[in-house]
């Protein structure tokens, strides 16, 4: 015994758990004690889930907790949910926890996640605004549901705002989306943005685009009334925040850990930091790049986090890991309309230097003359010069967004348009027409490529 | 003038059309005439599409014609249906077409489709015995069905087949289906084989395994009145056969074109006969190559049909092309299962010579919390040595199968597992847990592959 050393957690969710799970595989207890601080109740949930969860298609909060606090016991894993770390102390090697207590620590893994972006407008604080980033919050919601609340007002275009935006129309509120940008998903080319735009208006959401909101107008009770743009007043009984997630960095920066770019902590491809390299950090609280440019990137999602934790749990458990970088890959639905992305959007491609063409082509999601049949609109990104793949957008209906794992594959691979064009798809008239639509969007792409 | 050359092209379906398709956007009317000479009523239509027209599910035969005789018209095409060619004469550049006129050609591509295998037992030729093969095919069940078949016995458990045991469930009928192997989907390993024997008893279909068909018997009449093997008869008012497709040669090896060991026109990667390069051949009617181990193969399917007939009329229009090979990537459905595979599965890894591994995985199409989230099972085959993923099978619920696409396009790249594992999927719990199934399979090969 004696030499038994402690790994020290901040943060219970993807990458932290991640982290600590992946550092216990590699390491016995007597090796390795593993302490993770998590500050909310619950270690371990899946927050893109709690629109699911507000809109009635999840039934039960607690199928949204990945794993029972019961699971880190049998791994030897001390979870202390409700347990706020205050300050890191790096040349000690010590975590401050609320309440005043000091734990020593070999490694550390800053875990700490992400904050949802808020605008600096007045109001913000009054009751009726929610986020939808702890489960906490998709219970307030579902109370104001409940409590009668008729008219929502959505922040936000994203990912998260359109989800939002559904699953409260599901639940039979008018929803109006507010957005700062001229188009939702801000991540598309506008072409296709648009098609997600008017197909959102056909839904029956009222979409407010271009208006940066101003004020959250509240009333005599300090209950939120409605949002104010420089172009209109939204009434709201209930307005949600879904202006993306930005890194939760507090306790980092004030610990003295470089800060990238972005402002995710500034780590190396296998995590650790770069100004501290005895520290780790990971999941939406840590810097990563972007694998097509090489550029810093930040982009809060699970997966990532879920890697990353991985990586770093796999270098403190002693065996060579490297984060392989993100393609910002992401997709999502409104109603029947599934949107996906992976890899440069023209405006990154333009950014990033690139001389680059970008061909659109429209096809169905079966064969055309199978019952089910739904439009759909692939757009590729090529490098001009070498034909590589840049970057693919999809918007369309049911089995449309899926297909982007093939172009994000072929991104990831490296691999031209041409190549893909080749490529052996599977092909059955319920899934698809003869030549894939993404096979379709590839051959239009190198053949523009020859020329 | 004067100049003005002719393309033959025999055979009117995915292959050859393609090719006429490609060449003409080469080649103009004046530089190139294009005949197509195609034997039955109807030129380019979906075969893929007969079950489900039987099934019901398209209403319309016309439907299944992907192009009109207009179309062809419009592009300066001679389409010619119902003209049979009888004969090619290599040395004279002539085909000679039913009725003894004689074509003269300066190219020619051979496009003679798929001959639908047929045991060699009595009784075939009975009354109530179908292909599925043409759109006649298609209306003579369609008429059986009207006409109040009960009983149907498919032969045969590979994707025709089980395509055929649904849509006639689905129109009311009692299906057995008799098949030879030890299993139904013998392009899959005996493990995921066992998954769909398994589901399609739950579905209610009769699956006799193990059992060569020894005749087909008769009624007085001359109609098929069951299926009779060593084991057992089948009663039956209806027998489809559903036993693949080999190559139609017949023309091509009366000419004297080179046959391969698959029994296809051997070509060589311009789709140029090996024997005779001035001369074509695409799609069902030649052999091609598995693009993992280079050997010869054949793939009745018309995604390779498509391409081939265009690398055939590219190359006839003055524009280099290869083709870049098979990986053997299928997909179908029994019910609500969904199977998919690509590249080699155990048994073709073994015969290859290849020191290799399996790994099997078990997950949920969705985030396992979200309504709908169904089963999957993803099998890969990755090379011992080098990690790169050699083939991949998927058996599962609604949304598996076309994740097939994802290992199709990584092993077309040469990705080893570790790299797929890292690669940036999309996630959203409506369509994938956190760790897209393919990518945990890849995962599990990788980590195995560490050691």
């Amino acid at each position: 015994m004696g030499a038994q050393k402690r790994l020290v957690v901040i943060g219970g969710d993807a990458a932290g758990l991640s982290a600590a799970a992946q550092a216990r595989r590699l390491r016995s207890a007597e090796e390795l004690e593993i302490v993770v601080l998590e500050q909310g109740p619950e270690a371990s949930y899946s927050a893109c889930g709690i629109p699911y969860w507000i809109g009635g298609l999840v039934a039960d909060r607690d199928r949204l907790i990945a794993r029972t606090p019961a699971s880190f016991t049998a791994q030897d894993i001390t979870l202390r949910t409700g347990t706020r770390a205050e300050e890191i102390d790096l040349a000690a090697g010590t975590v401050t926890v609320a309440g005043g207590e000091r734990l020593g620590y070999d490694h550390l893994v800053v875990a700490t996640g992400g904050r949802p972006a808020r605008p600096p407008v007045p109001g913000l604080d009054a009751a009726g605004v929610y986020g939808v980033h702890k489960l906490a919050d998709g219970a307030d919601i579902r109370a104001a549901i409940a409590a009668g609340a008729c008219r929502a007002v959505v922040l936000g275009g994203g990912y998260i705002g359109l989800e939002m935006a559904e699953v409260l129309q599901t639940r039979g509120l008018d929803v109006t989306v507010v957005l700062a940008d001229p188009l939702p998903m801000a991540q598309l080319d506008t072409d296709m943005g648009e098609r997600v735009c008017k197909a959102m208006g056909d839904m029956g959401f009222d979409v407010q685009t271009g208006q940066p909101v101003r004020e959250i107008e509240v009333d005599a009770d300090g209950a939120v009334a409605a949002v104010r743009t420089d172009t209109g007043s939204y009434p709201a009984d209930l307005v949600v925040l879904g202006l993306g997630m930005g890194p939760e960095t507090a306790l980092a920066r004030a610990a003295g850990l470089a800060i990238g770019v972005t402002g995710g902590v500034d780590v190396d491809r296998t995590q650790r930091s770069r100004s501290h390299p005895e520290v780790f950090a990971a999941g939406d609280c840590a810097q990563t790049f972007h694998r097509v440019t090489g550029e810093a990137a930040h982009v809060a999602l699970g997966t990532h986090a879920n890697k990353q934790g991985r990586i770093a749990g796999s270098v403190i458990g002693g065996r060579a890991a490297r984060f392989a970088g993100v393609l910002g890959t992401a997709m999502t639905k409104v109603g029947d309309l599934e949107v996906a992305r992976t890899g440069l959007c023209t405006t990154q491609a333009e950014q990033g230097g690139f001389d680059f063409r970008a061909e659109t082509i429209e096809g169905t999601t079966k064969a055309g003359y199978f019952p089910g049949a739904a439009q759909i609109t692939v757009k590729v990104i090529t490098d001009r010069g070498s034909g590589l793949l840049l970057g693919g957008q999809i918007v369309g209906g049911p089995g449309s967004g899926k297909r982007i794992d093939v172009l994000a594959t072929a991104i990831w691979a490296g691999m031209t348009a041409e190549e893909l064009a080749g490529s052996d798809l599977s092909y059955a008239p319920p899934f698809s027409p003869t030549y894939d639509p993404v096979v379709v969007a590839a051959r239009v792409a190198s053949r523009v490529e020859q020329g």
